[in-house]
């Protein structure tokens, strides 16, 4: 019996800004990172989104970031290991708080955007993001990205890990995603993204851009619900993962 | 035997930026309020002061505040009680995440400055503070303002509740607090302030600027560490308590 | 000739967030009020912001706000007049660095929501605000509502006063808005509104709600872009102000 | 005759929290760098230094940095050279508002902690700074590290230039600081660091690391005025200048 998660971030929304189509990709999605409102997020978007996930039946994860709103986590910070490690407890902590407050369990935690793409490479940020949750609480999942730092520096540190794949991106022969800055680091084309990821999921393989065949663990699809095309992707991929007899359930039921 | 708490603000600094006597306080308070980096504080600062505060003996709680660094958490803001609610969770989380990393039990939550103040006067905001902790964890003690709205919102909604008393302020016959903007608001004289103390305390009485005796609770006094002679005042009024035979524990122990 | 002016806040996307038909309702305004970064905005859509009204033949203004950028400046904060005159200064300067790389003159300058109600009954605040612009530059016209303390804050700074009218309120006896909480305070016949607005600008009065003739002095009219109805009355009322032999000018022109 | 402009970072304190010894230090210097609430510093910060600093007769000059007020503006931020632009044109122009109101003129901008590092060694980023300081008011002066990047992208936009030296660094052969972390960085013998620096002002050269002398243009000297022994080493940098023939006045003095 085939399995896999499908993750989407939630509860970007902040103030009078709203962002993403939170309610609408909840019912095709296992799996929520909710922003702790470093990057995005706020408290009452937090709660919203927990209560939210709840009554969808969606499992809860922490998706902490730097603290950048202006530039919505993306942007490369220098920070030390340990204010990372501070930054990711103090997240987790008040994400905690709405979870507990609504009787959700906190299943995993997903760094985001450039705290996640730096961390996948750097051990010492990888390990710091580790600690942070084993020391919170070391039943949660973290989530971060296949064959990366982040999944050895969680075994390290204790944790259950879960291995995320991307549907549209290209892989590198030794198993990192092809940077966004080449050419074919990005799969256009709705069809082969989906086959692709279907092979990740049933063979645990992909063809990396180069030809080799690259072994990967596909515990969890990032997935996407900021417009209409990219929630139609999610349907889509969802309807074809299930008629190919995988199901869609929380990384709980996986890792 | 007679027992009261001592409690200080702590946990104050932000960056670079250093404020309070934090190490030479924690010698004598019971109790510290830890700030949740709303109005001061931020994630290296809470999770420092989580840590001396356990290495002091002293009992930890939140000192969740209004979202305005610039102005420290001392200005009014018109929130809603639910945007107060999500507020006072948001903070509790945080900072609970430093104190499961580091063993210690969450205590108490004390409201800061202008959210302290406001929701002493009003039951809406009152009941949102009280609401928020106890849906987060109703063992954490809600520490308010004697005779304040704060008190009774907390018992309306099943928490403990400690009464905080000062030593050095006037109080009106309705047992709130003589406003710092009329004459007389605040003891100058120390030896006055000390025996008003010890009498609250051994006595639940003070008397009024207005010369009526005033029944009071007083579980816990707030003393200040952000200077020498704030410090030295701590030392004395300590000392004092102590020689008249009333311990010195945290609010966990009276209440 | 009549001549009115049209302004409408602009400028109020920050970071990812995207907020307002900015480029649609530059189309049909005469000024705008650009956010500085302090209730909404950031530094890349300020420069965005004044480069568009520039190319659209727009006034460009200030629209500084109270430091709440979660709650939209929408929050009563109870600042003291020399941090409002402070907090008016740091961000009139700010959008100047970018009007003056553009070549674009800072024709007005007009507070955001609750700093503009707060202002309009509170003559402190109003003074505040009408000194730290005429200290800046005396140039700067005060966009303030009619009637209110603003516009005899700004005479008495020396500065030149525009009085903002709104199509779809209700106005009292004295000259005030009909608070939102009381009936009657917001006009939905769309009609209705363009009528009153078209008598104010015309004949310098409005009926109050409570039957009297009330002089008002409309030289702008405050309009909004945050959504396609809104749009769709600006153009109304604009097509409809035009057909009446109302030109449609920047304050600059009219005071 | 020989001349050089002595500047200090002042205004870095923020809300209640105090950091400099503002008022001793612009005793001492002539020209102060100020910060414009990104990384340090607030609105009454600002308007209370810019007035310090004029009573004393000392220069003004903007301090911009990157918003990132917990990291005090001095981790690396991967942002773009237009995101740089518009952050350099905010800040100085919310200090401009502050220059104006008071009468004072801005002499020059010299970008604080990470931005001065990064914009040393990156050209896009010197370019933008360079470019921002230049559409604001092409009058202003850019203060950068000698030899650096920085000093080259403000000829090539058209501003006059500042070079600036540090008294306790050691130099690389190619003129540029030796790194921090690398031995030897820091000059910790104040006789050795005071004569470095009168023989870098009087004969445009030091002695590299390497052994190598380099030739240097020292038009300002960078001191600090953070504790007691800064400040006395400002004391007698400045009397042993004076005593050596070099007059301490500002950068406009001397660009």
């Amino acid at each position: 019996m085939y399995k896999v998660d499908l993750n989407s971030d939630l509860g970007e929304s902040f103030g009078t800004y709203k962002l993403g189509m939170d309610a609408e990709i909840l019912a095709f999605v296992s799996s929520a990172n909710v922003a702790c409102a470093y990057h995005a997020g706020d408290p009452l978007v937090m709660e919203e989104t927990v209560g939210r996930a709840a009554r969808a039946g969606v499992a809860v994860g922490a998706h902490p970031g730097f603290p950048d709103l202006m530039g919505f986590g993306r942007r490369n910070m220098v920070c030390t290991p340990k204010e990372v490690k501070a930054y990711v407890k103090y997240q987790l902590g008040a994400l905690y708080a709405f979870t507990k407050a609504q009787g959700v369990a906190m299943q995993h935690c997903k760094p985001h955007g450039a705290l996640y793409n730096m961390a996948a490479k750097d051990m010492a940020l990888a390990t710091a993001i580790a600690e942070a949750i084993a020391e919170v609480d070391s039943n949660i999942i973290l989530l971060g990205l296949a064959n990366s730092l982040m999944i050895q520096a969680g075994r390290h540190a204790g944790l259950k890990v879960a291995s995320e794949v991307f549907a549209d991106r290209a892989y590198q022969a030794d198993g990192s995603l092809v940077p966004r800055s080449q050419p074919g680091a990005v799969i256009h084309d709705t069809e082969e993204a989906i086959a692709r990821t279907i092979r990740m999921v049933k063979e645990g393989k992909v063809t990396a851009i180069s030809g080799e065949e690259v072994p990967l663990s596909a515990d969890s699809i990032c997935v996407h619900g900021d417009n209409p095309s990219a929630l139609a992707f999610v349907k889509s991929i969802r309807a074809r993962l299930e008629a190919e007899g995988v199901s869609i359930v929380p990384i709980s039921e996986i890792v």
